[in-house]
């Protein structure tokens, strides 16, 4: 005997569309709606479809935006000759946090990942290419990861040609870290990339 | 400077009002909307909002349902003498998953936590006593939490003058588990409550 009502698994199904949640997770989720009052989740249910209608990326840099484009490239006191190349809009917030970066953005929307079928043509390169003219540094900070790595290269290599200077972000030990627990790879590097002290 | 758009933040902050999302995830969730298709994202804020509306609780048994009474409480086949109180409506659903019980439910929503302020009051205990009429035995199938453990004890004592059997789930070691890896309080249990095999 089906003993949950069809409703619940439309929602149960809908929410475990997302990534990272799973099938109990959402009906956890189906199960939470009918505790909240029916215009909470109305406004849920309109947040969401109005959201969706008002967001997109920008068609300079391809952050998320409401606005095209977006207030980053409109900002005519960031310097249009450095370029901050990131995966996705979340590295863009995460830079700005540390206020050490005046420059603009450029949002790959993700990594080189030949497993999951994600080559050259499916990042947002084209348009970088298109952007180089007034540029002087691309600063590239891709995740530390296997498929960051590669794109890290990947850009590097068809950036050689161009009269611009190619930089990443620097490997070593991150602040607050305990030098036991940090693994062999980072500790590594560190050592290898040292700086002198005087 | 702000970075991600107003719309954005809005969905994230409804998503996290589920529990068991967090910030990080909600916001992961909010950023994959932009992945689908305008008609998908339509579509699971329609059903959000449809199925709000058709679910509800059987005003019998308290369990989640479209329909009032629930299927289970209309079934005839079942056996309206033997009744079993559960948590919530996912606990009707594994019970049932074992074919092994053909009588009628009884949802509490919830279990008895004072450090939550959820009292007898808070929890569907009213119309269980108004149920008994017919009940013969009343099987108690809580959770084997600490406030599970509770509310079994306080649902005996108010059941003990009633004309009606008690019964609660049998403890022991779950089957497929490995004696080496069963906790102390199990296998403690276990053993008081060991049968003669011949």
């Amino acid at each position: 005997m089906k003993i949950l009502p069809d409703s619940l698994d439309r929602i149960t199904e809908q929410f475990s569309r997302f990534p990272g949640i799973g099938k109990k997770t959402a009906q956890r989720m189906a199960f939470q709606l009918l505790e909240w009052n029916q215009e909470d989740v109305q406004r849920l249910g309109e947040v969401i479809i109005q959201s969706r209608e008002k967001l997109k990326y920008c068609t300079v840099c391809n952050l998320i935006t409401e606005t095209d484009p977006c207030p980053v490239c409109l900002d005519t006191r960031r310097d249009e000759s450095i370029l901050c190349i990131v995966e996705d809009s979340k590295d863009v917030v995460a830079i700005e946090e540390t206020s050490r970066f005046k420059g603009k953005y450029h949002v790959l929307g993700g990594v080189l990942s030949p497993l999951e079928g994600v080559g050259p043509d499916q990042l947002n390169i084209q348009n970088l290419l298109a952007r180089l003219a007034d540029v002087k540094e691309i600063i590239i900070a891709m995740n530390p990861s296997i498929e960051g790595e590669t794109t890290s290269l990947y850009l590097a290599r068809i950036l050689q040609d161009r009269q611009v200077k190619v930089t990443r972000l620097a490997r070593g030990i991150p602040s607050g870290g305990d030098l036991e627990y940090i693994d062999g790879v980072t500790l590594g590097r560190a050592l290898d990339e040292r700086h002198e002290l005087i």
